[in-house]
């Protein structure tokens, strides 16, 4: 997988008097089982994430309250997303090297995953990744 | 089911310098596949959400921002409960009439479902609801 696959994907929203209401369907709007979900919080200022890639993991990326940036990376290319709106996602495909940065006071960043949690699918240092994927 | 089937759940957070992460893996910390999620967010102040029960549907609600409270009710008794923290769910099973109130101001409620969206599984009136549970 590289960028390409990479994408910014629109989500439904119900507004009206009471609030705001946005959702997705596993299979519809990610392509994948929804097998783990986590979230990061309370993120001190001036704090990253991320800072590793996934050999097998594909990850559906929210930012329910505040921003954030990421910076996606396949070992060829690279770009940047801002995400700051809870209508929107950003789909990550596998084999691509993400940092998070740039956290809003009272971020909250969701992410889906599409697998159960495996520390050998993590690949933590960059050479490492970059010797497979940018070959 | 019944209220005797509700429970708050405890989930696995990792803080450090950084802030925190929580996270919850499909079949552990919830009974069921993550087939839909859903949040509210932008919460008119004294609005409320909710004001239904599901027929087949298992739910899990998670306060990723703020707080709320939900009022539970399986035609024969009621419970009340306070959300207040990010690692810290309500799992709902199917039969449970639920009302959401007392949204903080910037409160966002995750919601986890086990079925894809279906307006059949609903009962949007209460007294239909009473009638088939409360017997």
């Amino acid at each position: 997988m590289s960028l390409d696959d990479v994408r910014l994907v629109p989500l439904p929203v119900r507004s009206d008097e009471r609030g705001s209401l946005s959702f997705l369907e596993a299979g519809e709007h990610v392509p994948f089982e929804i097998k783990r979900i986590f979230y990061l919080y309370g993120i001190a200022p001036g704090q990253n994430r991320g800072a590793h890639a996934h050999r097998e993991l594909q990850q559906f990326l929210i930012p329910l309250a505040g921003s954030f940036e990421v910076r996606l990376d396949d070992g060829r290319k690279k770009a940047t997303f801002t995400l700051d709106r809870p209508d929107q996602g950003l789909y990550m495909p596998a084999g691509i090297w993400g940092d998070l940065y740039n956290f809003s006071k009272d971020a909250v960043c969701l992410a889906l995953a599409s697998l159960h949690y495996s520390e050998e699918d993590y690949y933590r240092n960059y050479d490492e990744f970059k010797a497979v994927y940018g070959a």
